[in-house]
């Protein structure tokens, strides 16, 4: 049908515009009819306005608003008046003011939906996907929306004052080593021959710092087909930076005053820079994780020098083996009962801890399993070093330095919630550096890079490669906020020699190299510039700024854990024609 | 190896930076030795510098520099001084200084390359593609990124301030009815099936507006797997525009001041708005395309009112049989001879038209093979008709009405390359209205849209759709610049009533569309509000607006023409092990 043009949109009339006739358009938020006169929420994305359909103004019109239902499209004209004194609604934009309805038009009719359109719902999620269309209409997934518009442009803005030139890199690429998690794309033309898509433009991006691009950053889509864990999405996107002629303090200035500008121009917040840095060592010896949450303190304390001669032999055993005894002081915890500690320990054996020593350190003394073998003396001794007060309850862990830390890292978060320790208005950063190089992978029986095989050791740890590999430290660095690694990056090799050398401590031989990076080997042999970078989580960053708990509610269209969309039914079966013109068959 | 940091950039010095110890970082781009003094123009991508090495200054560092090759990446700290009058660079913004080294640290150096980095080079594409990273270090291609990445930003900008919302949809989706060139993508998770990369967000964009955002964009990935031809690339870049309560002015109008701004900025250029329209009829009739390059007249005449009783028994029977006489005047061309007339003849026929005939004009005569048929009176209501001059040459097609058309449209390009008819100076956009909601496709025997099956048919030609559903026009519109088609819209159905209708008369039926577009017929059942959008080729523009000839001179990495990447040799095969967990074998 032809119909009038809205003059306003229903957020945007205010007393000034009493007297004025209009026309707005939008979707029937509610409806009431009190004494004979309806009354419509008229709602759009910019906001609610309320009409009054009165029948002694219009009879007709008054009639046609009696089968409107909630979710109509409709088209209403008619004049702003003031709202009489005391109906004035104080929580809305517009709630000085009324259409008093002269015209209305229904363009489109709508069944009850399946769960209303309200801030919050009750409903399962995957009704929110499948009605993804409905869901959206809710204002707090609209304001999520128009976050991450935000934030796109000010990522942008800022990008751009800063000579960055936003370049696409292809999606339709190469397979990788790392190719498990590939999707991959046949291709019709080339028979028995694949694309992939990118995990992250990682070649491409050094590629263009060979090219001379000197600062390059892209908003962009990557793909990983892994089994999905609760936060993770197949599609997501990522911030992708990469620079020339720079050292770490470099990336990270340039980051660090992003997250400012973003925490201020979005949330008001200004974020105090540059961030704290911790290596690698400190965070696991200090937090048990190398994305340690810094909103709270209770830090972890190492008393290996302490009880590595007492005779309390679980202890020294295990320091003697290389091990580590390690714990955490919990404060006010004194008081914890025989069973609470029971259900302490099995969560900490639920980790994978052989078990926990606990100490419910009292006024002058402590009461611990072990008292009796670690002597007087050295209790005082771990009670000074773990800086215990009395009504404190010190946890302790004896295992191997990667387990004891990893365990004690989630039992410090576990504490801190029990204890409330965390405070969610606190935005802490913190950088992690100095990651080792390599770790070994018990499964496939060699080494792995922990960043990426194109991340640059430690310069004063290259005689390393050759006899301790799994020593020497990356010039790596991640970016942490609230536990939440948020981005991750590092210098990159740039010679040719070098990266030939690390691709194969990673079991990558010259031959696989030259097939699946032989480009890039090339590309190092006509003057590769030193570069490096960063990639950010760009739905992990706009889910804190939203403060959701999820990412899913800042993507317009995700994919559920198992890698559907429910709202059209993807991934689904294709015609059989389809298949044939792609050489493909399923087995 | 650690080194120091730039100070400046290789494009940012000047007379006032004279004194001044700096270090540069780049590339080098040409050595010289002049008198046992090296001279090096040092390059980075934001300009030269000369260097200059003088063994009285520092021997050592001169020896080194005598070690430099092309394109080494070099470091170098030295004195900033005035170059000796008379040996300025007019043509270098820091043409009026030198850098007198003091030190030089080679931070890698490079074989030779395979062409040089040169403005203009004189190389195959392929070699050019294939060694990408030393085709994007030449400053025309380094110009055409930086381009592209403002066009990103005004675009993006420009629609911010209008309040549109830049949401990201889907690259994962569902496979479409035109699912024959849809890119698939197998399921590890789920056997058997697969998600689609999009030709467009059509169909999630439409969401969008039922979701109630109003106003959305995106600068978006889309994917077709056609067999290519010359300009086109499987993975491209659109402008993606979708409003809702909206008619075609109000799309047309956010595209037109789109169009201004970034030929303002971009350029320098005003472009007046608004654009001039035509209907499909009066652009194939005028023009002989339905993207009608508009710089020069050259205008199509229908002479069918004035042979159709003729006595000239080829024209009068097209006539007869519902075709059409049409042609052009090419203004000063009757001198053309005999063999230049067989030619254009023979070009012509080799477009499928029967023949073409062709009219000298002379001074109160003419010389045309049919003379004797038409007779004096009607040569000269033609002569009229056309506007033909003395010096005039006619030429004539007589065919069925789209074959006179499109022959006389490409005839017309023709002549207005051969006559140089063409001002590349100008930008000539035209708006493209009205075309058909469908033609019929012989080989699949059935309706297909002319634009998409979404496309809302003109209110007025509702009632053809069950009657002569050829003669329908929609609400679609074109926008063409120069001759390039560079932006395609619609106002859509928002009607699920309507869209099954038309899905209906495209062959797809009611199971087809449930199964394909159910999620879309679902969320219209909500309240869908009227809609309508545009979208537009980046490349393309962004091909115009840097005054490139081929879209891959804007794409940082392109495909070929048979969709090969021949830098990294994607596609390509992949394990049996992941063909194996995708569930899938190659046939």
């Amino acid at each position: 049908m032809h119909y009038k043009k809205r003059t306003h949109t229903c957020g945007e009339l205010r007393v000034s515009d009493i007297g004025k006739a209009v026309t707005l358009t939008g979707w029937v938020d509610t409806r009431r009819d009190l004494g004979g006169v309806v009354f419509i929420d008229l709602r759009d994305r910019y906001g609610k306005t309320q009409v009054v359909f009165n029948p002694q103004r219009n009879q007709k019109v008054h009639d046609l608003a009696g089968e409107l239902r909630s979710e109509y499209v409709i088209l209403v004209s008619g004049k702003v008046e003031r709202r009489p004194a005391g109906t004035e609604n104080p929580n809305l934009a517009t709630g000085e003011i009324d259409i008093m309805a002269d015209e209305l038009t229904i363009l489109n009719k709508a069944d009850t939906p399946p769960f209303p359109i309200e801030d919050e719902v009750n409903v399962y999620e995957e009704a929110r996907l499948q009605y993804r269309y409905l869901d959206l209409r809710r204002s707090p997934m609209q304001r999520n929306l128009i976050t991450r518009h935000k934030m796109y442009l000010i990522t942008r803005e800022y990008f751009d004052e800063l000579g960055f030139i936003e370049v696409e890199t292809p999606v339709l690429m190469k397979s990788t080593p790392e190719g498990a998690r590939d999707y991959l794309v046949p291709s019709r033309i080339h028979r028995g021959k694949f694309f992939a898509l990118p995990q992250s433009p990682q070649t491409y991006k050094q590629i263009l710092m060979v090219a001379g691009l000197d600062r390059y950053f892209q908003i962009v889509k990557c793909f990983r087909d892994e089994d999905l864990r609760a936060d993770r999405q197949p599609e997501f996107t990522q911030i992708d930076v990469e620079m020339s002629f720079v050292d770490e303090d470099d990336v990270q200035k340039v980051v660090e005053e992003l997250m400012a500008r973003l925490f201020k121009e979005i949330k008001g917040i200004d974020i105090p820079t540059p961030f704290p840095r911790l290596t690698y060592k400190e965070a696991m010896e200090t937090y048990g994780s190398d994305k340690p949450d810094t909103r709270f303190e209770l830090k972890l304390t190492n008393i290996n020098h302490v009880i590595q001669d007492s005779g309390f032999r679980v202890f020294s055993e295990t320091v003697k083996k290389g091990g580590v005894v390690a714990g955490l002081v919990a404060p006010h915890c004194a008081s914890y009962t025989r069973n609470q500690l029971d259900n302490l320990t099995d969560y900490t054996k639920s980790l994978g801890a052989g078990g926990l020593v606990w100490m419910r350190v009292m006024d002058g003394s402590i009461e611990t399993p072990g008292e009796k073998f670690l002597g007087k003396e050295t209790v005082n001794i771990i009670l000074e070093e773990m800086q215990a007060k009395p009504g404190d309850l010190i946890l302790l862990i004896s295992e191997t330095w990667m387990k004891a830390y990893t365990i004690l890292g989630t039992l410090r978060l576990e504490m801190a919630k029990r204890l409330n320790l965390i405070d969610e208005s606190k935005q802490a950063f913190v950088w992690i550096t100095d990651f080792p190089m390599f770790e070994h992978d018990e499964t496939e029986k060699r080494y792995v890079a922990v960043h990426h095989p194109f991340t640059s050791p430690k310069l004063e740890d290259l005689h390393l490669l050759d006899s301790e590999p799994l020593k020497a430290r990356a010039r790596a660095y991640d970016l942490v906020l609230n536990g939440n690694e948020i981005a991750g990056g590092s210098i990159r090799i740039y010679d040719r020699g070098l990266q030939s050398k690390v691709f194969n401590l990673l079991g990558i031989d010259d031959e696989q190299a030259k097939k699946k990076f032989g480009f890039m080997l090339d590309a190092f042999r006509y003057g590769a510039p030193p570069h490096g970078g960063i990639a950010f989580g760009f739905d992990r960053i706009c889910m804190l700024l939203c403060g959701e708990k999820s990412i899913r509610d800042v993507i317009a269209f995700p994919k559920t854990t198992s890698a559907m969309s429910l709202m059209d039914d993807s991934p689904s079966e294709v015609d059989a024609k389809q298949l044939k013109e792609l050489h493909i068959k399923i087995v």
